[in-house]
């Protein structure tokens, strides 16, 4: 032992194993130090969201597969679900490669390990380095972003045949968790009722099925990945544009962000979309005396329309 | 043996082992019957080449990662890839799902292989079954895809730890070729030669290597993923329109598939862009005698550049 090792927090059983790694003076401060970098970021919530939506999204490639549930992706797919989370993460913060793992933050190697269910797998490769923990749940629209050293007394015994181990329910105490219950942004598709599911499913994909998305989604924001998952196609605005001139006979409009769009839906209490995204409603001219909330399209005023009320044809709106 | 098995082929020693499995009847035709519902196709060779072109520039990624090399894949991505071939393939035609196999065409099972080399891994489950192996070669901007029933006969022995094994050289005279060496659409970016690569590389991402794509690469096609991967951002309409301005004073032209671009494109001898695609040319005010190519633009004649000639602002062009 050299003078310094004295200065050191006494290695346990495994570190004195000269397995070549050991707790580094400084781990606990390089975690304070990373996690202190990443929170520095005021929007971080909604960059982790997009990372994980964007990831998710394109791996399930809903605009050619049709496919909006993360558990029905092959084995390979949710493999490569760890890389394109990784490359993404990479773009969303311009980070820099580390010198043996994913990512180099403010001087430290980081490795980046993703995991669907938060049963990461560590590596033999990532001991004794960070390793910023991610894991993403579409269902309950969360995620979670945590930071850790692996050492030996973090991980289960074993190992898989890989010889990648989990961490253990004792070594979760040691992760600096940035997000426990971060809000990911929502999948629409996943989230419907089984009704509005299978009324959707029953029409072919295509144009029809984005009509029948916008004829009984409403009130909520359909983002552009909902939109080509639907058609199974690109060009998720002409889809609208058309669902727009289909529906409008029935009542149903369509607002996006721009021009009227903004104040129709902020005067009936829709969610104002935001670009790439779209809302739909069912409006009727407003009765002469009513308590919702009404807005002027051209010479009349509207309101939402209720179930019972009978359809209306929509009014011309400038979109 | 039922009085039917007379008509067939007498089987081979493995075949009558009981495996399962033998040559059906109507292979042969099978093979011949999808070969002709592919090659019905009077687009074909496009078809597959956007097939594998899309493939290989989503899993490299190169607006967020750089890379337009496939050689620097990880492992989880060359895997992947494979499964992005089959699901771009799949929407390419309109391809409904086999009983058993990746697709159903014509009424007949057929599974999808690709590999990078050629030398394709062939499952256990595909025994009996027809597939339609492809593979892709971006350095030789060449593809091939062939169709072939696997019969044991055709496998090499042994196989790897997943118990797959490839089709054995004498084997490969089974495979009905649609493509030997069809026409993959270039990979820019890895077809330059090492010099201008390097200057490339020596400016960091982002516009200014948008810029100097545009001052070095003259009289070629440059398409929407090569200008996203030069960037490592998104936006390739807008990189190029700001490479215009900046490398106007230059004399550099950046045509598009727009406006008098076609018209100019076509009077200088350089390849037409479509949509999507560009061309940049170093034009100058054409001399009195000249043998070269001439555009009118504005009040003036243009021709290409020689090297030697000194720079000339560019014409004020409607792109």
């Amino acid at each position: 032992m050299s003078t310094d090792d004295a200065l050191f927090d006494a290695p346990g059983p495994h570190e004195a194993g000269g397995a070549g790694w050991g707790v580094a003076p400084s781990s606990g401060d390089d975690v304070e130090r990373v996690a202190r970098w990443f929170t520095d970021h005021p929007d971080l919530e909604d960059r982790f969201s997009a990372v994980f939506r964007q990831s998710l999204d394109e791996v399930m490639d809903g605009q050619r597969t049709g496919r909006y549930d993360v558990s029905v992706l092959e084995k390979t797919e949710k493999t490569y679900l760890g890389t394109k989370v990784e490359i993404v993460c990479r773009a969303a913060f311009g980070l820099a490669r580390g010198e043996k793992m994913d990512y180099r933050v403010c001087g430290v190697d980081v490795d980046a390990k993703f995991s669907l269910d938060g049963k990461w797998m560590i590596p033999r490769e990532a001991m004794g380095h960070l390793c910023l923990l991610m894991a993403a749940n579409d269902r309950e629209s969360a995620f979670t972003v945590g930071l850790v050293r692996i050492r030996e007394e973090i991980l289960t015994q074993g190992g898989n045949q890989d010889h990648k181990r989990n961490i253990s329910a004792t070594g979760r105490s040691a992760i600096k968790w940035l997000f426990k219950n971060g809000k990911l942004r929502k999948n629409l598709l996943l989230g419907l009722d089984d009704a509005t599911r299978n009324a959707l499913e029953n029409v072919s994909a295509g144009q029809s099925r984005v009509d029948q998305l916008f004829r009984q989604v409403h009130g909520r924001i359909v983002d552009r990945n909902a939109v080509v998952t639907a058609a199974k196609q690109l060009d998720a605005p002409k889809r609208v544009r058309d669902a727009r001139h289909r529906l409008a006979p029935e009542g149903v409009i369509i607002l996006g962000h721009q021009n009227e769009s903004p104040r129709i839906a902020k005067a009936l209490r829709l969610p104002v979309p935001e670009k790439g995204t779209w809302v739909a409603a069912r409006v009727v001219p407003a009765p002469q005396v009513t308590d919702r909330p009404q807005v002027s399209i051209g010479d009349a005023s509207y309101v939402v329309a209720e179930p019972t009320e009978s359809r209306r044809p929509a009014p011309v709106i400038r979109y």
